[in-house]
C-alpha cells in the first residue's frame, strides 16, 4: 500500500530581529542571513529542510518589528501545535531573532503575494548626542535640517509614482516586471530627539525608503532644492539623486494582509 | 619669580552609558571600566592624569541614563569652554559611553558627597517574548507574579532601614560607618510588557536596588511570603534573602543635589 502523499500544512511567522549583526534577511553565499538561521532552526526541530518565503527582503543592517514568513510541514509533523513551535524556535534562535507568533494558516497563504502592504519607519537623531541604548536604531544625522522643508519634500514622493531613480538595481535572481509603486503614506512624526519618517505602501524597490530618505534630507539640509525630487524621478535614473540613508535607522514595522487601510 | 599655584577647574560631567560591555564604573584591576575610560580620553586631551569622581559606583552591566562625576583640571587648560572639552571626550569615547553635559561647578561640588537623593530603575518583562532591541535592558522574568502582591512587597522597603541584609559586602577600599538608608519611593509602574520599579533614596548600598528586586519578585512569584521581608531585615543576615535581580536590567537615572523632593 501507497503511503499517502503528505499534506503540507502552512505555517506563518511573525519575526522581529535586530538586523545590526545580519548580512540581511536573504540567504546569500556570505554572512549570516535571518532567513538562514530560521531554516536552520526549523530543520534542527523537525528534521525538514523548508526554505521560508518572507514578504521581502530586509538589507544587512536594517531592522524588524515584525517581519512575515511562511513555510510548510509535512502533515505528520510533531509541531500542530503552534505555540510549542514558537517555544521550541525561540529556545533555539539567539536573542536577535524572536519568533513573536506563529500560526497555521490556509495554504494559499503566501507571506510576499498575499501582502496588501507594509510598512517602514526610519528614525533620524538631530540631537549632538545620541544615547547608547538606541544608537543601532537611528541615522544620527549632523547636518542642520529644516523641519518645515523636511515636511513638504515628504509630500511629494506621496502617490503612484515610478520609483526606479529612488531605487538600486535588485540583486541576483530578483526580478521585477514594474517599478511603479504606491505610497499611501509618509508621515513626518517628531519624536524627543528627531523624526521618524513612517512610510506605508503597496510595495518597496530594492533601497527605496533608504533612498528616499537620503533624499529628503539632501533637501531638508539645504544641500539640494526642493524642485530636484521631480526632476530625479523624471531622470529615471539613480545617480543623480541623494545617497541612501544608514541601514541602522530602518524598521519594517508591519505587513498588511486584507484590506489597505489608509 | 614663581609661577603661582595652579588653581583647579572643577567640572562636572553628566554620563549615559551602556553597561553591557563594562567591567563596571569603578576601575579595577582587570576589566575596562567606563571610570577608566573617561579618565583615559581626558588624559589624552588635556596631558593631564586626572581621576574622575563619580556619585557612586555601578556594577558590571549596569547602565547610567545619567552619571555625575567630577573632576579638576588646571588652571591654564584649553579647555575652558565646556562645550568643546565635550565635544572632544564624545569624539573619543565609544558609543556606548556618552557625556551628555559639562559644566564648570564650584570648587566645593563633589559628585559623590554633594548629592542629596540617586534615583534608579529597574525595569522587568514578564511576556513571553523579549524583543531584540530591549534584551540588553530588561530581566525577562518568566516566574508568574501576582502583581497585586508585588506593589504591596515594594511598599515595605520605602522609608528608613538598616538596609545590610539587602546588600552585599562591599569591595576592597570601601567603607560604609552606617548600613541605614532612607528610601523616599519605591514606584511600581506598568509598562507595556511588565513593570518598572522606581527607587529614590539617600543613597544605596552595594548591590542593594538588585537585591530588593530579587526579594519582591520572590514574594511576588509566591516564593516567599511577604512577612519574610521584615524577617530579613531584622536578621541583617545577606543569606537568606533571595537572589539579586540581574545588572542588565538596572539603570541609574538620575542624581540629585540641593533639595530632596520627594
Amino acid at each position: 500500500m501507497n503511503s499517502p502523499e503528505p499534506h503540507p500544512i502552512t505555517f506563518r511567522l511573525d519575526i522581529a530581529y535586530d538586523g545590526t549583526d545580519f548580512s540581511g534577511w536573504q540567504v546569500q553565499n556570505s554572512g549570516i542571513s535571518i532567513q538562514g538561521t530560521i531554516e536552520k532552526a526549523i530543520e534542527v526541530l523537525t528534521h525538514e529542510a523548508v526554505r521560508i518565503v518572507g514578504s521581502g527582503r530586509t538589507d544587512a543592517g536594517v531592522h524588524a518589528l515584525n517581519q512575515v514568513a511562511h513555510f510548510h510541514l509535512a502533515t505528520d509533523t510533531i509541531y500542530k501545535d503552534p505555540s510549542l513551535l514558537k517555544r521550541a524556535l525561540n529556545g533555539l534562535l539567539p536573542d536577535t531573532i524572536r519568533i513573536i507568533n506563529v500560526a497555521i494558516v490556509p495554504k494559499t497563504f503566501h507571506a510576499q503575494r498575499s501582502a496588501s502592504s507594509k510598512e517602514y519607519h526610519y528614525h533620524l537623531c538631530f540631537d549632538d548626542v545620541v544615547l547608547p541604548f538606541v544608537r543601532p536604531y537611528v541615522w544620527h544625522c549632523r547636518k542642520r535640517v529644516n523641519i518645515d522643508v523636511l515636511i513638504e519634500a515628504a509630500k511629494l514622493f506621496i502617490g503612484e509614482h515610478d520609483f526606479v531613480a529612488y531605487s538600486n538595481a535588485p540583486g541576483r535572481g530578483c526580478q521585477r516586471k514594474t517599478t511603479v509603486r504606491t505610497l499611501y503614506r509618509l508621515d513626518v512624526i517628531r519624536t524627543q530627539t528627531g523624526v521618524r519618517l513612517e512610510f506605508e505602501g503597496n510595495g518597496f524597490l530594492y533601497k527605496m525608503v533608504r533612498n528616499i530618505t537620503g533624499m529628503i534630507i539632501g533637501v531638508a539640509s539645504g544641500r539640494r532644492s526642493i524642485e530636484e525630487i521631480s526632476t530625479v524621478f523624471q531622470s529615471k535614473d539613480r545617480r543623480i539623486a541623494e545617497p541612501a540613508a544608514p541601514a541602522r535607522g530602518l524598521f519594517l514595522v508591519r505587513v498588511n494582509y486584507g484590506k489597505v487601510v489608509v
